[in-house]
């Protein structure tokens, strides 16, 4: 059982420089670099097709569906009727695809930076890309930190769907960034954020609540099972003007919609913001 | 980096064939053959102090007190005040030392097939083993399947904290042991016992609550995140002869005995009975 991984033959997730998750590699099917990043594409075993930017997995075929729906239908069904919604980054079309599951919404405003996440993504992961192409879409290829400066009371909802805070992933975790979201946000508007790992990155997990909020009345952590990430437990951050996001669930409308969902449902909406003791304790939540 | 680990610095957990959490190892304390397993400890960086049985990682100090809570708190505070417990396997200590806990305990038995691992435990483990000494508790080195046939109506508590099903694991998820553990429990009796990882073991989870349902008229699957096991998605059974787990919580026993837990807690007891959709539909719960 000792035998060592073959470089070739796996891909590495770092955990960290001590700890590495290793994904055998059954075909290699992209390599490129882009002005923001290198870009591969991988079939795995275990855990399918995977994305990968900048040596960092991004996307699983085996749990996107997890990262997905907790950072879409957490903070949708937290809005009585959203209809515009924001994506931050989330170039590959995921946040999208369970976006305009809700039939109320008419318009989402996909900001990706990296214009050849898209293409990649359309190409290699079809059921997660799918949305991109939806009539009520509109893909734009900038920095988003810049676009939403000019974004006043135009979304219900925004969905930062970001990189680590690393290299252009960083200006999204800024506090001028939030200011600007909050700015951007209409009445009641909601937000969420995947906040990284309590376990392995407490101190940016830390210093992003803290900068949420400087800004937002109401900041809350709620969690999901993702094996494909950095310790099996992520972190999302939800942000709101006025709701909270266990009252403010709107089993109303969450029963008339009626979706398939694979992770998401009104239980574990609920139960996705009760937090282990060392967090809530970590992060004085 | 791509660097490959080399054998001799890490310790590889497998989640599959195709799936290896490396964890860099910076001391090998101690390696035996005990007449039933191989036993390992190593120091590493990022998941401290690990107990390996047969290659397999069975305690971390990182993350045992998630383990540990869960298996113990969710069960007992489902009782009205349980006074005898009854541990299978689990020869660490760590299940003792969150029953111990419960002031209403008054006689905690640990059946464990192989003195070595309580041995190992009690030099290497201190803070996991300090309850095996406590006055409450009689440790008896024994097969538990053969030691439970007969006990009739004696414990109010059983909490089976096996290895894997595979050697003398096995005897652990029969139905034959199941209905020994029902004829064991007194009359409110609860149980408890590690199921597996729902991503990774389906066949295996899905056979186990089959066979308890078998025995138990009431049989719930919880989930607790564990970044050291396969996954980080973590199942545990529970099963009772007649109380729901959620509507049976004892939130006045709780609020008085005012344990401070690192990750249990009231909200999460209630929580971890919330499965995501996929778990609900692939073992129809």
């Amino acid at each position: 059982m000792n035998t060592a991984p073959e470089k070739s033959d796996w891909f590495q997730a770092r955990y960290s420089q001590d700890t590495i998750l290793s994904l055998r590699i059954t075909a290699r099917l992209h390599s490129s670099r882009s002005p923001f990043q290198k870009i591969e594409v991988f079939d795995t075993d275990d855990f399918g097709r995977i994305l990968v930017l900048d040596g960092v997995l991004n996307v699983a075929e085996l749990d996107e569906f997890i990262y997905h729906e907790m950072m879409t239908h957490v903070p949708l069904f937290t809005h009585e009727k959203p209809e515009r919604i924001l994506v931050v980054g989330g170039g590959d079309g995921g946040i999208l695809r369970e976006a305009v599951k809700h039939d109320c919404v008419r318009d989402a405003v996909l900001v990706e930076i990296d214009k050849e996440v898209t293409d990649v993504s359309r190409r290699f992961f079809p059921k997660v890309s799918s949305a991109l192409s939806d009539s009520r879409v509109t893909v734009i290829h900038d920095d988003a930190s810049k676009y939403i400066q000019s974004q006043r009371n135009a979304f219900d909802g925004i969905i930062i769907d970001s990189t680590d805070p690393i290299g252009a992933g960083e200006r999204l975790f800024t506090p001028q960034f939030y200011r600007n979201c909050f700015a951007a946000l209409t009445e009641n508007g909601v937000l969420s954020a995947q906040s990284e790992s309590p376990f392995f990155d407490p101190d940016i997990v830390k210093d992003l609540y803290a900068t949420a909020a400087q800004v937002f009345p109401i900041v809350r952590m709620y969690t999901a099972f993702m094996p494909s990430y950095v310790s099996g437990l992520w972190s999302f951050l939800y942000a709101s003007k006025n709701t909270d996001p266990v009252a403010g669930f709107q089993a109303e409308r969450y029963a008339h919609m009626n979706i398939e969902y694979q992770y998401y449902n009104a239980d574990i909406h609920r139960a996705s913001f009760s937090l282990p003791s060392f967090v809530k304790k970590q992060f004085s939540m």
